[in-house]
C-alpha cells in the first residue's frame, strides 16, 4: 500500500498530528495522541470521536442493528474511561442507507441506542442525520467526559517500574468474532456451546469499565484501553511513556472460552493480539499497585498484573517460562490493507481474521 | 418516501430529541435543536458535530479537496458563530475510499485543512482515519467554542417587536452552484464573467461570520446560521421562539452577482431560498438595533434589518409592496427526497437544484 496510509494508522496520525501541530493545543489542554483530547477549563472535559463504516469496521450479517448500537456507544465510552473520566454527553452523526432493508434497520437501531444511553446515563445532545447515496452506512461519534479526581491520566505518564495491569480477561471478542464467522467450532456439549455464546456476546455487546474508571484516575500513571489489542495497545502506551516493558504469558488473563475451547498457544494469541475486548491497560508505580487492585476488587472489576514497564531500551519482551521473546506489535490496524505480522509462524492458520476485511467496532 | 425520514430533517431531529430525552442534558446545558449543543461548566462549551457525504453534499467534479476542506470547516465554524461563540477546537473523522483517484485528493484536502485552520487559529486536537471500502468519501467534524460575553445565543430568545437581521448577502453560494452546475449562463461582458467568479468562490469557499459573534453574543435575543437557506432558517428560529414574523422583500440583501445576473424575481427565489450562504440571521429587540448595527459596521460585517418577530398567530409572511404573501418553508433539506415546495409557480424552471441530488456541504 502506498501514499499516506502507507506505515498505518500509528504512523498517519503522527503525521497529521505533525501538519496540524499549529495552532497548537490551548494550554492545559491536549490534542492528537491519546484515547480522547483534553480540553482546558473546569472542569476540564476530554473529547473523543469515532468513525465506524459498514464493510470495514462492522457487518449486518454478523452484527444486528441494536448491537451496532451498544458496540459504537461502548467503544467510545471505553475512550472516556481511558482517561479515567466519567462520559459526559454523546453526539450522533448518521449516514444511512436509502432502500428497504437498511430503513427496517433504523428503527431497531436509535431504539437500542436509546436504551443504552438510558443505561449508562449519558445524554444525547445532537444528532445529525443524512441518506446516504450509496451503500455504506457510517457512523460518527462523539463523546464528552469529565476526568474523575486525579484524572486525566494520559499515556504518557509511565515510568521504568510501574507495574502493568490490564481489567478483565482477553481475547474473548475476537473468539466470539471467530465464531461467529464459523472458523472456529464447538462441540454440542452444553458447556462448550454456553462459552461460545458468552464469547459471541463478548464481541456482539462489549461493555466499557466505566466502574474501573475512578480507581485508576485517583492512581495509575498511565492508561490506554484494548481496542486493536495488547500487542498494538500496550507498545502505543510504553512509547508515549518513553519505556520498553516485559509481559509475562503466564499472568495474562486469557477468556475463559478462549482457554477452553482453543488450544493453549492459540488462546494466548488471542488474549496478545484479538482486539475489542474494551479492557483498560493502565501502568501504576509499584507502591500503588495492592491499593489499586483492592479498589477495582472493592467495585467488581477483575483485575490482574500482567508484567512491568521498562527503561526503553530494553524494548518490548514477552517471557514465556524461562524464554524471553521480542515483542511484535501486531493486532488489529484499520489502516492496514496485508495481513497483521505474526507473532510466530503459526499466524498463518490462526483463528484471528485477516486485518482488512476484519468485521470491527473500535 | 415513507420512513423515519418522511417528514424532512426538522421532524426527525425532533422524533430523536424525543426518543433521547432520558437522561437530559445536564444542568445548563442545552440538547438537541439548536446550531450547537451547550455543556454547562466554566467556561460553558458549544459543541457541534456535522456528517458530509460526497454524493450527497457535495461532488468533486464541483469543488476540488481543497475547497471542501475549507467548506466543512467555515459550515461548522457557522454553527459556532450561530451560538455567539468562538471555535475552540477541531476534531475529524475521515472514511476515504481506496483508489487512485481518492488517494491523489488526500493530500490536497489535508494540506488545505491544515492552512484553513492556522488561518482561523483552531487547533485539530483529533483525528480518526479509516479506509472506505466503498466508494463515497465522507467526512464526520466536531467543534468545540467558547461563548462571548453574553453568549451563548440560542434560537429560543426571540420575542415579538424583535427587529430581524441578517449579515452579508443572501442568494450568492446557490447562485454560483447553478452557474458550476450549467443551469445558468453569463455574458462574456467583463463585469458579468467578475460577478459570476465571485458567486462561485462563494459556493466553493464559504467564510463563517466569525467576526460578528461578539457583537451578537451581546446584543441578539436569538440567532441562527442561514445553512439551508432563509426560507427554512428563519420559521426555525421563529418557531423555537414561539413567534410569527414578517420579512419585507425590499429589504432583502440579495447578493450583487444574482441581482445584476438574473431577473428580479429569480434573484429574489435565490436570496429567499438558496441554501449555504453561511450568513447570521439575528433577533434584536428594538432598543438594541442602533447599537448592533454599528458594532457590526465598525468589525466591517454588512448587516441589514428586514423585517421583524411578531405574535405566534400571525403566522410568516412576505410583504413585496402592499402585498403579503404566506411564507412558504422552502430550502434545501437534506432529508428530502423530492424537490422542495415552491414559493411560487416559477419552481420549476429556477436555477435552484432539485433537493435530492443536490451537491452541498452543510
Amino acid at each position: 500500500m502506498t501514499g499516506p496510509f502507507a506505515h498505518g494508522e500509528d504512523a498517519f496520525l503522527e503525521r497529521l498530528r505533525r501538519r496540524f501541530a499549529v495552532p497548537a493545543a490551548p494550554r492545559g489542554g491536549l490534542g492528537i495522541g491519546d484515547d480522547a483530547a483534553v480540553l482546558p477549563g473546569r472542569p476540564r472535559r476530554v473529547v473523543t470521536t469515532d468513525l465506524l463504516v459498514e464493510g470495514q469496521h462492522f457487518r449486518f450479517d454478523l452484527l444486528a442493528p441494536a448491537d451496532l448500537a451498544v458496540r459504537a456507544l461502548e467503544a467510545n465510552l471505553s475512550d472516556i474511561a481511558a482517561m479515567g473520566a466519567q462520559p459526559e454527553a454523546v453526539f450522533l452523526g448518521l449516514a444511512w442507507p436509502r432502500g428497504a432493508a437498511a430503513s427496517r434497520r433504523l428503527e431497531p437501531f436509535l431504539a437500542a441506542l436509546a436504551r443504552a444511553c438510558r443505561a449508562r446515563r449519558v445524554p444525547l445532545l445532537g444528532g445529525d442525520t443524512v441518506r446516504a447515496p450509496q451503500g455504506a452506512t457510517t457512523l460518527a461519534l462523539a463523546v464528552t467526559g469529565l476526568p474523575h479526581r486525579g484524572g486525566p491520566v494520559l499515556r504518557s505518564g509511565g515510568r521504568p517500574g510501574d507495574a502493568l495491569v490490564v481489567t478483565g480477561a482477553l481475547g474473548g471478542s475476537a473468539l466470539g468474532l471467530a465464531l461467529l464467522e464459523g472458523r472456529v467450532r464447538v462441540s454440542r456439549e452444553a458447556g462448550a456451546r454456553r462459552l461460545a455464546e458468552r464469547a459471541a456476546a463478548r464481541y456482539r455487546r462489549p461493555r466499557a469499565r466505566l466502574a474501573a474508571a475512578p480507581a485508576l484516575a485517583a492512581r495509575a500513571s498511565a492508561l490506554i484501553d484494548l481496542s486493536d489489542g495488547l500487542g498494538l495497545d500496550l507498545p502505543r502506551l510504553a512509547r508515549a511513556s518513553g519505556c520498553g516493558f516485559e509481559v509475562r504469558a503466564d499472568l495474562l488473563p486469557v477468556d475463559p472460552a478462549a482457554a477452553r475451547l482453543l488450544p493453549p498457544d492459540e488462546a494466548l494469541r488471542l488474549a496478545l493480539r484479538g482486539g475489542e475486548d474494551y479492557e483498560l491497560l493502565a501502568a501504576v508505580a509499584p507502591g500503588r499497585l495492592a491499593g489499586l487492585l483492592r479498589r477495582l476488587a472493592a467495585v467488581g472489576v477483575p483485575a490482574a498484573a500482567i508484567g512491568r514497564l521498562l527503561p526503553a531500551r530494553a524494548g518490548g519482551r514477552l517471557r514465556t517460562g524461562g524464554t524471553v521473546r521480542r515483542w511484535v506489535a501486531a493486532g488489529w490496524d484499520p489502516l492496514r490493507t496485508g495481513r497483521s505480522r505474526g507473532l510466530d509462524a503459526a499466524a498463518s492458520r490462526s483463528v484471528l481474521p485477516a486485518g482488512r476485511r476484519r468485521p470491527a467496532a473500535g
